[in-house]
């Protein structure tokens, strides 16, 4: 069996990851939205998001709204398509679970 | 979101989870044929086999078929409900993730 993606694999990211291809394509989500979906700390979240920026799976934007500093995050083409090639390594994985419940049902 | 199991979510270990779970209760599989499913080293697969015990989930059997040492391993009905779990864990993820896909084909 082929090994899925490690940092996309780790739970918090996948989380961020999984939110973030709900998303329409080039939309992003506020960093306070995302910390309120994945339940992290500001300091945990930020540090995720820095790893996937580094693999240039997440795109952060910067801004301000009025005095407000922003953040806002987004899916990269590169983060799209790893995301769906990790999620096809999973389904596997499930797939392979479900077994027996399926044979057993054939007796 | 709720967090998943961490000794489970790890890759290799997920996929030992999963070919134990794929097992009638209460059979056990071939430490070799094991190795050759989740593609791992004898010291990695044996590393994570250690876990998964300490863990509870899995319990491991130690015999000789002739003269040759035989090991195998098996889920216990901890490991299988903890499997089940993090499992349920997985498939809201990866729901979230087909939640754009879903609302396109409505427009």
């Amino acid at each position: 069996m082929s090994h899925g993606d490690e940092i996309i694999h780790q739970q918090t990211r996948l989380q961020i990851m999984a939110a973030l291809n709900a998303l329409p394509h080039g939309e992003a989500i506020e960093f306070t939205r995302l910390r309120a979906i994945v339940q992290a700390t500001d300091g945990n979240l930020g540090a995720h998001i820095g790893t996937l920026e580094d693999a240039g799976y997440i795109g952060v934007k910067k801004d301000f709204v009025g005095k407000k500093p922003r953040t806002r995050v987004l899916l990269t083409r590169n983060g799209r398509n790893a995301f769906a090639r990790h999620v096809d390594f999973l389904r596997a994985i499930l797939d392979t679970s479900t077994g027996p419940e399926r044979s057993a049902e054939k007796d």
